[in-house]
């Protein structure tokens, strides 16, 4: 027996509901310390209680409350998000010194967002942090594919063998994080050039947003690092229709090979549990909105659509200010 | 300044997020009662405390617990799902009889089936009285549309000035409640033949389930008779791709016109709160799959997709069974 597409988003969206079980959920909560920015009240991410009892706080600059289990950054109200910024990078700067947490050696050099109320941007870190305050991130992933008489055949990325994360794993099309100040399309279209070497007038003419996958990821040992952190993401998602004579070619060492696989093939992997874990999200969610995954053939349609578009209970990006 | 689409997401999933609010989602839930069947622990769906003290409950047949608050149908653990039906056949009979409820005037002499865990069969209700017992119900929605180099235009109906709901008010190409036993592609064929007058050939070749559209109602005024009682609704959505020689005409007196739109028609209207509520939904959904609505251009784009995919806290169907 393979693994059921519910299991696969279960594995991505792992983190429990209240409504399943009220206790549980408030007992798992009670581990966390919420964190906060000064002068805002919204909650910007969980941070296990272990983690809270090693960084080095700075009195001055942070507020752990025990009582009301938050993490406070203590900018002033009004600050500026750079000085939050500050605030926030010599705590990190420090852990690295003291060697405290083992996703910092995977420190990255890219600094990713958080947003408050409305989308009001409030600070960045670096992202190998962002797991061990818990908060939201932001990535695309896009999924190119060709349409004809025969039907649909998707282009699939298998990471190489020698990638830190999930080597030899099937991979989207192409993905990428988005770092501060990066919108989705032109992230998107960036990183279908890297990864893909797909040129930004294809990319214009033939990709279009097609929606977003959000859930809540609770980090185990596959991830390496820490576990018990807390990854709730968001991956904007882009279809690209290619012409069947356009062959997507690898662009960097990243990875393996391209190829373009039917419909069966690609559930077949999925079943096997070939694709790194968020990508066969990914997928699920293409070939949901193709017509291929239907609620006549698929026993969990419901709870696979809703979970692969989970309102995260922290403020988001708002890319269009109102 | 018109609605924004955030606005018409909140008027269909208006029911409040735990998340938010714990305090107020604690509170609120507490004027409700939770009804269960016997032998089956899940919530099947909330009972406003003022509908539970209206019903005559016959005691052999019903548990009032005002402790737990909970109203459990109490045939056998392993009774058939055609002997739960007869006691909640007789329970809306009698009230009925009494008179006692408003929604009931609106009797349809359609049964909707209510599941547990897994999807097993558990029984099934009169429609008009689903909202009494704050039960997940089913339905199907479609949208044909035609698109050529200009871009994308939709079919979109008109509701009759006389229809006793929402009538004149803008309406997808198709939809309608899916009763017991029926599936949703079988509806989904039998709605486009009924009100669009769509060939069944045309509509399996043409159309393609594409989603699901998930959010929980709280009943106002609008929606007629009691308010405050709860319809958290699933709504199958398909695309039917049209030929532009192929114009739909109305079957029946439900729909006054059909017209072809353009995007920026059917923005209009949207913004301008001309169509039914759960109707507009569709549309949005749509506008996101299709790459009119995007995240550059939307401000409030995650909040739209997630709401528009609510896990409900209630057992759902399962088409397939596994």
């Amino acid at each position: 027996m393979g693994k059921s597409m519910l299991d696969l988003v279960k594995e991505c969206d792992n983190f429990p509901y209240f409504e399943d079980n009220p206790e549980h959920y408030t007992s798992l909560l009670s581990s966390y310390y919420i964190f906060k920015v000064n002068g805002c009240d919204a909650a910007l991410g969980y941070i296990p209680q272990s983690v809270v009892e090693r960084f080095f706080w700075i009195e001055s600059e942070w507020k752990v409350d025990p009582t009301s289990r938050t993490v406070t950054l203590m900018a002033a109200p009004d600050a500026t998000p750079e000085a939050r910024t500050e605030i926030m990078s010599r705590l990190l700067a420090d852990a690295v010194r003291r060697d405290t947490f083992e996703v910092l050696k995977g420190w990255r050099h890219e600094m990713y967002p958080i947003y408050g109320p409305g989308g009001a941007y409030l600070l960045e870190m670096e992202r190998s942090a962002s797991p061990l305050f818990g908060i939201a991130t932001y990535g695309v992933h896009m999924t190119g594919y060709v349409q004809d008489d025969e039907g649909v055949k998707l282009w699939v990325a298998r990471r190489s063998k020698t990638k830190q994360t999930y080597p030899g794993m099937l991979d989207n099309t192409a993905a990428g994080g988005m770092s501060t100040g990066e919108h989705p399309y032109a992230c998107a279209i960036r990183e279908a050039a890297e990864e893909a070497s797909i040129p930004n007038d294809v990319f214009s003419e033939r990709a279009k947003p097609v929606g977003v996958i959000t859930y809540f990821y609770v980090r185990d040992a596959r991830a390496g690092g820490e576990t018990d952190l807390l990854q709730p993401e968001i991956e904007y998602i882009y279809d690209i229709r290619l012409d069947p004579s356009h062959a997507i070619k690898p662009c960097d060492s990243e990875v393996e090979d391209f190829r373009l696989w039917t419909v069966d093939e690609v559930k077949q992997s999925l079943s096997g549990g070939e694709w790194k874990p968020n990508c066969s999200m990914v997928i699920i969610d293409f070939l949901v909105r193709h017509g291929i995954i239907t609620p006549d053939s698929e026993p969990d349609y419901l709870e696979i659509v809703a979970r692969m578009h989970r309102r995260l209970p922290f403020p988001t990006a708002s890319f269009k200010v109102r």
